[in-house]
């Protein structure tokens, strides 16, 4: 039997936190261990140039996302976790995917859409006004991230089935054009957590600045969990649970069982300081043995260095010689009668 | 001192014709032999994906260019002789540039404002219908061609001046964020010959379909030059050299002196038929030796490789370590503490 390529890109713009893990890194680790599934997890270093230009902000990013899940037990004998730099190939594949792409099919992105919409919110007078070529040809890259290893999977949010269906239509041109070299990737929607709520009670989300970061110290979580907005009803009067941040981050790290007890406190009214202390200790020992090998691993370059290098070496045994097929294809080649 | 690098990208879409050999070949070869001057010459082949979807219509002209220049005399001994795709290098730096490039600029490319002016005028509903995001973008790996090698100097006819304006601008802007990494290059606009007038008295061009390929047959290049335009004037009637296509593909081929005689035989009343006999013999001799070399390189391809392949080693002596400088400028690099 055929594993199933799974691809996941992790773009290195910030630190991880819980919504991160809970609606995209937890069931990639898992899927990790999963025999019947082949999982290719990049660090999208590339795609971090479109929005960040501050290269420490990159690097340190570079290092907590590789730490954080190799930290959290990702199983790298059976997945390829490589640094998108690390595989030029893609970039060569982006621009053959380039000439096959209509501008059309760019100029319909959600992500480039808004930012116009925004822009003529604001009176501008050029639609364009800030936005970069980046921002504008990233789904072809990402296209090429998916294509390069002929992913048939890819886990996403809602927000970027859009991206998956472009590679798509991007993959049948190339085809149509140079035969068949490439799968039909797919969308994979994550439900869950992806709407982990923050301290906010929006989205958690690193651009709402209302994150709790993964391996914050003991320290610091309990601050930040303290921290969680919640209503003014006082102990002992019944309280309800849904769209209670508390309770929705209890229940994405909690068993049903224990869910159901929590649910069962809230009724009777738990206290919110006794709920953010038992939350605290909850998803304290539940990250304390992984925070622990965080932190050697961040004290350990080499040996982050070392995984993603052979992760590389994974990754470009299939890209070398993809590439140099997919070059014949398009005609481009040594010199020959 | 420094020499002056100077770079040329040969688009691999066609087979060489006289007018590329006036306006572009010819000088170039010349400079190869300059020591003040560092030329890069190479293989466009990934431009030519903009074009071209036919495999091995690429293929093949990618072997008539890298012939014919190598038939002329071009001295690669001091010249950087290389195929764009040796040098995967570009790519990366392409994507680099993107995310510093604003679509703005790009919007404003002849190229692409012609494409629309096309389509607004055919009535299209879509003013980008045909345009692929290679069109809409090659300005930018234009950009990364030149900048790849920090090339100082563009020769370019006067439809390309704006792409290396452009190629300033994304290279400032790059220095601007990253520090000083760029030489922001200049066009150097080649007067002379870029207008050499084809069969039918326009701008010999292979989008006319009015060319004389440059190492055509014997028999074929005179049934070419018999095939030229002319007016209607008899033997003996006083014939006006200027705007005459015959003159001027002589006068593109002779020196001062022999061109001054023509004239006069203009004036006396040359016959056509002699003219065109004249200018066969003239152009046939000028080009024999070096069309037998071209006959006997396009029998020996490994030997042309192997000229690419030295090309493409010297390249990247260049490339690979300065995108490393470059990477690191951006935020990518090993992971360190």
């Amino acid at each position: 039997m055929n594993k199933a390529i799974v691809l996941t890109g992790i773009t290195t713009t910030g630190t991880p936190h819980l919504g991160n893990y809970v609606g995209a890194i937890r069931p990639a680790i898992a899927a990790s261990k999963d025999a019947n599934v082949a999982p290719f997890y990049f660090l999208a270093d590339y795609h971090a140039l479109i929005k960040c230009q501050e290269p420490e902000k990159i690097r340190k990013s570079s290092r907590e996302i590789a730490a954080t899940w190799l930290a959290l037990g990702l199983d790298t004998s059976n997945t390829v976790f490589y640094r998108q730099s690390d595989v030029p190939e893609i970039m060569e594949l982006a621009w053959m995917l380039c000439c096959v792409t209509a501008k059309g099919l760019m100029n319909r992105a959600h992500a480039y859409k808004s930012a116009v919409a925004e822009n003529e919110q604001d009176g501008e007078h050029d639609p364009d006004k800030g936005i970069s070529m980046g921002l504008f040809s990233y789904p072809i890259l990402m296209a090429a991230d998916i294509l390069m290893f002929n992913a048939s999977k890819v886990p996403v949010g809602k927000d970027q089935i859009q991206h998956i269906e472009m590679a798509r239509d991007i993959a049948g041109r190339f085809n149509h054009i140079y035969g068949e070299h490439f799968v039909l990737p797919e969308a994979i929607i994550e439900e869950n957590g992806a709407t982990l709520a923050g301290l906010d009670g929006r989205k958690m989300s690193k651009s709402y600045n209302n994150a709790i970061p993964l391996f914050e110290s003991e320290k610091k979580l309990r601050k930040l969990i303290n921290k969680i907005k919640t209503n003014s009803l006082e102990p002992g009067e019944p309280k309800d649970p849904n769209g209670c941040t508390l309770f929705s981050l209890y229940q994405a790290f909690a068993s049903k069982a224990e869910t159901d007890e929590i649910r069962r406190r809230y009724a009777e009214g738990i206290s919110w300081g006794e709920m953010k202390q038992i939350l605290f200790e909850y998803i304290n020992n539940h990250i304390a043995p992984a925070r622990e090998r965080y932190e050697a691993l961040m004290q350990a370059p080499a040996h982050i260095e070392e995984e993603l290098q052979e992760g590389a070496r994974k990754a470009r045994a299939i890209s070398v010689p993809f590439i140099k097929t997919l070059r014949e294809a398009v005609g481009i080649s040594r010199i020959s009668l």
